[in-house]
């Protein structure tokens, strides 16, 4: 039951049209439906201003072309992650606009740009090979309106490239690292700064790294407060959780 | 928002008293309210019969009467699982009927009992080790109204034990198996019956049992059909399981 | 030793064609033989009305074909999972009437479908991934006789779309509920209910679900009552168990 | 090497009393004291109005009250956590204003307490077990600065608490949601809000629980966007992040 | 059904005053009486001349003493595993003959010591602090009626300790090698004999010897031939397989 | 340094052409090599009327059939492992008589079979996809010089299947049993026998059976005593295993 | 900031030019900028005489092509390591003196090659199908100037191949062990020598291996002393060490 | 046969007491006792100057001191880890030398200190917690002989603590890196020298620290060169290995 229809519902019993009883009944059995256009005024404000976001591992370029077009309809925006060339080339063919970013292996579709909120999303990995998840979450953060910095290879077991950036890091609002192998660099990042740290471990590594498992529970042991951490691989849910830290300082920024 | 306020206030629109709009306002802001009401009689139907259950474990024994007090305000009977000999003493001075079942570590106070519903819950169990969980299952499913038939020490080493017990168990309406170590029983069981089992694994083992791991594992790769699984050493969500079920043998048998 | 076996036997001895004792030697060493023919009777009895079922996974179209053969000259039905559309073909030239089942990966023969009996089976399943493994667990349900109503992609994270259908699963006689990633979705649905859930843990998930072991502690820890489980993927499990519950509401229905 | 003494020796220089390469080579060599410094002043600036934290478990009473003197030396605030009652008197008696916060295992001693900030942490928990570690999360957010309100016992088998709260939680800057067992609480929470949720897995549970292994891998497989996890009972690390990610709310706000 | 019971029946029918027919349901009926007095001859036959065993872990003395009791009514030894010295005592009391073998934690009662067969069962272990686990697998071997040889500390961090047994290793008929840490001696040990060698990881070690875990992964990864494995610490396990083995040599060698 | 030298520096010790202290510095020196003939001996005896063994997994046809050669060079008979198709054919160049044992996915070359030993190595398996791995155990075991006898599709899911063979397996000198899954037969089948018994786990299975951990842990808990275990899908193993315990009681069967 | 401006900044001050104060503040911010040139001074000293290293797995040809070029731009000579045939064909086309290391998958551009030190790497390994890891040890501490010494399949299921290097063994000055299944060889080895060994898991293996975990667990619980232990698979790693524990021997030995 | 028996022999066999074919057959059967006197001269050479080693957890106070008393009849010095206040007692008693370690637990007897070596183990801990098992590697490698540094309480979260070092660390010939939570400590301090680096991961950490794993696969995944890993809290394990290591460039530092 959407606002109208609870509206006329009402209109009814004041005009005598429905005797309360009967509208008793009928808003008991609706009280779900009640919570349905709840829902989505909730969403609405929930996602106000962020584009709608498809998952595409194991779906068809069909089915997410078919799921795009649905979201675009009502969006000016959208994000896909863990997206192939082929069902990028797919959506180009119905969104002359998409496009991919590589290394993220992300489409997004930007009819009109969020404007850039006033924090900065720092993003930090530790070797060249973290760089796909890294840039998962650099692209969320991005295409949600964020201003994003990108510090690469800045891994622990050269830490001076770490500290030459410490001036720099101490700027950004929130900050999103991301590490395989031994997954140390957040513990020393949040060391360096006082902003919250969103750490994202990753499968990168060999032998007992376990498929990021190592660096996972590095992360969630990690000696430094003021770290969080999210799955592996997780780019995506590193980029949104900063994006809705970010707008918190954006928010109130006035 | 309960069902008299609702009431007024759509005689209050009704009447003229209430505008529509303000109305509407007020049961938009209320539609939890409404499903708050709704959660009690959904409560109520839920576990109509049924006693409200305390789990003992990490309270102290002057919390544990405090809740039994609530909970037999409203209730005839009440089940206690996890209970300390000291607890049990502790609501035995406040309510005399309570009784302990020791085997079980479980308590139950019943000033009225339910009457048997028709079929039977049968509790297997593989060794004399497996017995307190195989008891709480037992103490669950009793309270809650079925009529429960033990059958202990069957375990798969000496499978005449077993197979001696086949037209009894055909007789069941569900079957709640309880095991240790390779967690077997479950599997045999339900090649000799076409009824639902409830496989429960018990910690009771040693080396790699992994605290009832390796039965748990056993139990959920059973390669026999209609086999469901509870977490280790959980005899009560068992005999709740087996109670639901067995309840719909009953509900319809008239 | 089958029945006409025996008969004649005790027939011997009732005309002294066998002395007591010789028979009363060769009972014993015949005592198995007894059972294989009680086996007969029991997984007649128990399989009554059931289709024999196929896991394909690991065998040739080949193989497949020649169980099917042998089933269905005495069963007549066949439920074949996990199977391949090159081996459904090769069924199919078999048995012209075999159906595949493309979402639940499963394949039918039905020539004589069973009654519906009363109650419904319920199955509900969190996100569009999860889809194979609910519909192998419909297709199940459905071969063996139960009336399956199908929610899907109702998972927690929007709470509603659940809470919509609150009224419908409180119609349903057994729950089947199947989850990947963190399996939150049992435990909800078990608090709204009073009849059996049947939890799945799906494989769907990256970095730490571990193929769905994330899903699978999630389920066996559950906070609600009422839940048992199945392994991971285990759709045909689920519509199995959950028939035989069925089945205990119908077979005591009038 | 700190400020006055790096001054006097740049004068020096200037003075003629000290040579550019035995500056040079001194400055070379003392480069590290140059961070020295920083770090001081880094560590001034990261922990401004936070009061410094002892981990008391494996600390002796003794050992606890030198480090709490060396700490209020030079802070005005204390908070301790995982303090035992033995701990507690022994620094009340160096600390007449410690306090000591027994669900939550921590003490503190409040010497200025920080004026609070605009913004609402809200804390909630799946079931009475899991107090504990919501406390200790409330005493850091509360020691922090920030506006705490709990909202205790919310568990998903009884989803209509939570709905019920739909409003209030939408108010709050930053939610820690705490949950053991099958740790579903946060995935719901998330779907309903728009803001930072940190899940806290606890170890309550048994069984396959693992000792909140379940919960935690539930939580870092949430199916819901917006989520960070921090490690098994790990309160004070929940509310120390929720600290930061509140105070980017109030630094922003004017 | 026991025998005397069925030969009646098989007379009855014989004399006429049982109907052929009639008997024909009563023995279907009872198929599994049969099996019955079956799993007493063939349990009988099974154990012939070993000694029942009880494992004491998690019984109260007095259990063990009432199982003692109900043991040596019809067998002339007896062998309980993992038994206190409190147990000891209260069935040393029963049965004076009763024996504490304090390093096995075993207790004997021998009233007729079996008769020793021609082979031999080496016991070999790694360390000193394996000698529970092995002297558990010695007090059983040797009750069981087998000769053994024990030879303790030989770990193959001193290989030449093992080397020089050499060649008495090669008269054993079967070798049970106990080892913790890295479990590696089965693997030597199997490379230097022709003989089956059972392979018991024990829990000695700490670290990330996962309580044996680690031992029992070398020895089922054995790289020499020839070597079964048993559960960890399970001394009693080898002790009785080694047995069964060595009476194969024994049962032939005439 | 081989025998011949050995006696030759005696002889020049005893002919006064060496003097004994240069002796002696040879022998301390050289007494690795003394071993090293002995080695040879040793082996000799080891291995005696057994096949060399190739494992082909990881090895290009070219080099299995290198290996073949020498080892054929000075043996009667080859077995070769996880033989592929291809890899036969290589060696079938090579030598016209291997044979290729499909199901086993072993090859064999026997220029002159051994004489089969008296006793009877039985072999299980629980489901018919459990039969390569028991396929391996049979070929092993056969060309080692063993009476093989096979059991299949014999799983406790239908129990009376395995019961009915009870006669049979009460035979037999020494059981493999092979099963996946649940891994619940070795338990039941050495509850019926007083012979050795060697579980093999199979990696059959789906979801938590963990590629045969699930069935391992079951068999290394088993409740039934005289099993022991070797590694998952390690028929090999078991046959040789089989094959050193049927020999002892050949060895002495005269 | 490098030494010359870091020089000039020194003299202007002391020149006049640059006031104490500017200096000052100008050497504060600067302060990472010193550690920099410290760490570019550190990093030289590091690595001096060793050749780069680039890890190939997951980067194009093209990509490790530019990475050599940039290295082989200021350095002598270069290693690198899981390096397909593709990308040694790649960087040959570059690098005509590339060399492919085909058993170790690892590439050299040897331009210049380092003076071997005086002691010796001794690189083990238990079975063949070891020896690519063991090559990458080779190939590494090759590279970077040690002598090495190979010794293959010197596996513990035949000790006595083992011992008979035992003399050989005690001249080395590091040891590398490599070994997959029970990983049992470094714990022998150790105890033969008095230097101190590296030991390296591999993967081989099968069932409960575990990819290498079995023999990490047993190499980290090795009952020997004097075993330190890097990654599955490592081999790269463990040469490095090797490498500077040698140069350790190397540099002190004049 | 030790060296005089063999140099008898020799002597008779010059003399002709002995002819040379039977002191063959003796050599051949008496091969390991040669071994034997060698594995003395070995272990002699082995432990040359090094104090034999008790680990006493899991020995009585009366066992330990009677090994100490076989070992100091032929040696200067020992110790003891794993050892308690009471088992110090009791050695003192019979040694009154005997000195307790505290921190590290381990308790020595020096009755003639072994010479300092040249170079240095500097031994780094990440925190206080750490420190127990930081002391015993010290104790360790000071009891061998070794020159100890102590940098403790450096963890990463406060990374300019442990650079304000890196001149010190930069003099040690061999680093011991301990370090539980994260376990990143020794990954930074192996980029920050060029020498042998060895990791202990300690059990210090909750949640999922795991005991220790979390710390061990970061360290057995460390992204620097020159790492190696011993097994968790074995801090005696690493000391031993860099005395042996440090040894290296004393042995040859003339």
């Amino acid at each position: 039951m959407n606002e109208p229809k609870l509206r006329k519902l009402l209109h009814d019993v004041h005009g005598g049209r429905v005797p309360a009883d009967r509208a008793l009944k009928q808003l008991k059995s609706l009280a779900i439906h009640d919570l349905d256009f709840a829902r989505v005024d909730g969403h609405r404000s929930l996602r106000k201003g962020f584009p709608e976001v498809i998952y595409c591992e194991g779906k068809t370029p069909a089915q997410v072309v078919k799921i795009a077009q649905a979201i675009l309809r009502h969006n000016d925006n959208l994000l896909a992650t863990r997206c192939s060339k082929e069902t990028f080339r797919a959506v180009k063919r119905a969104f002359p606009k998409a496009k991919y970013h590589e290394a993220a292996r992300a489409l997004t579709v930007v009819h009109k740009p969020l404007p850039k909120r006033g924090g900065t999303v720092a993003v930090l990995c530790a070797g060249t090979t973290d760089i796909p998840v890294a840039e998962e979450a650099v692209v969320t953060a991005d295409i949600m309106g964020n201003r994003v910095k990108k510090y690469y290879d800045v891994g622990v077991a050269g830490i001076h490239r770490l500290l030459s950036l410490n001036e720099e890091l101490l700027d950004a609002t929130v900050l999103i690292v991301v590490a395989g192998m031994e997954g140390a660099l957040p513990s020393v990042v949040a060391g360096l700064v006082d902003k919250p740290v969103i750490a994202v471990p990753t499968s990168v590594g060999y032998g007992a790294s376990f498929g990021g498992i190592a660096a996972l529970l590095a992360m969630l042991n990690s000696c430094a407060s003021g770290v969080t951490v999210v799955n592996i691989n997780n780019g995506f849910g590193a980029g949104y959780a900063a994006s809705l830290i970010n707008s918190l300082a954006t928010v109130n920024s006035h």
